[in-house]
């Protein structure tokens, strides 16, 4: 398979989009896009997500400590995508995207009521990357888009329609087919003895 | 919109599909799926990897330093699951799954060929969280398959055909449709003065 070279940089995908909400220590909220984000440990459920230490969001995180990780469906590209485009220093994003707030269950942050899926984190450390952030939250609590279980167990990802980003093409995508149930097809390369 | 919790858990995406390539003192190499991967600076590039701490892969990394990390493409998920499923402590993944390997050009541990994306790291800082450690690693090189590349510039998203995981859902997909251009779609909602 022939390649080419990219160099270091930061070509890499899928990944979530995201919008991430945050409260400042007034009681200020704000929303950002976010794609630099995913799960590090289960023991406790734990998040990491990534971000310039410039964005008023940073700010808002260290005040209160905590931050609520809001998926994007793919209705909302054009909300999400200006999320990323505009600071809560000078736009009012609630407003402009007509997005709406509701509170979270165990932090002060608030939960997207348009986000399929909303993740709930206690700041609990950060390390520090050049001009970015990595912040680890622990997930206190998560809510599901009821209409996505099924009646027979299970959730249906279409349900959550979710927006992947692919970072370096710039481009968000939706999903297409169910190729394959994981943990199970695997097995079909089991050997026999 | 109505919505169930989940309670503290994991459930996020989407998330990517990648094979992490790595390999020990003495030059034995492994394979290992991964979802918990992603970017976490551009100050230098670089990717942040979660993994239990139990894993072989992490035991090669810790002794030489670095690894790839190889995307995994809807072709290839049967193979990819399987990688998930298997301790390269018990199976030699190579031979099972048929992919082949290549040199890197800055790291020790091999490329996977069959792989349209691969991402050269150096590891530089663990974190320690309960059963898993994140590793993050700094970006050196990255190969992007070369039927990517379009004439015009830019990169063709199914040329990689990613394949995406649904953390929690348990679920492999594949891309649908290209939903909108990043950084250009959210200008629609900006205000005219």
């Amino acid at each position: 398979m022939t390649k080419r070279k990219l160099g270091p940089c930061v070509t890499f995908f899928p990944q979530p989009t995201t919008l991430v909400s945050s409260v400042d220590a007034q009681g200020e909220t704000d929303l950002m896009t976010a794609s630099w984000v995913g799960i590090v440990s289960k023991t406790p459920p734990t998040i990491g997500l990534s971000l310039n230490q410039s964005r008023k969001t940073y700010q808002n995180i260290r005040e209160t400590g905590c931050f609520v990780v809001n998926m994007v469906p793919a209705s909302l590209a054009t909300e999400a995508d200006y999320c990323g485009l505009k600071s809560g220093r000078d736009e009012d994003k609630k407003l402009v995207t007509g997005l709406h707030f509701e509170p979270a269950e165990a932090v002060a942050a608030p939960l997207v009521t348009e986000a399929p899926l909303n993740v709930e984190c206690r700041l609990t450390s950060e390390i520090d990357l050049g001009e970015y952030r990595l912040l680890l939250g622990e997930i206190l609590q998560i809510h599901a888009v009821e209409k996505a279980f099924r009646s027979e167990g299970g959730m249906d990802a279409l349900a959550f329609d979710p927006l992947v980003y692919l970072g370096g093409i710039r481009e968000y995508w939706d999903l297409g087919q169910k190729v394959a149930q994981a943990y199970k097809e695997g097995t079909k390369l089991f050997q026999t003895p």
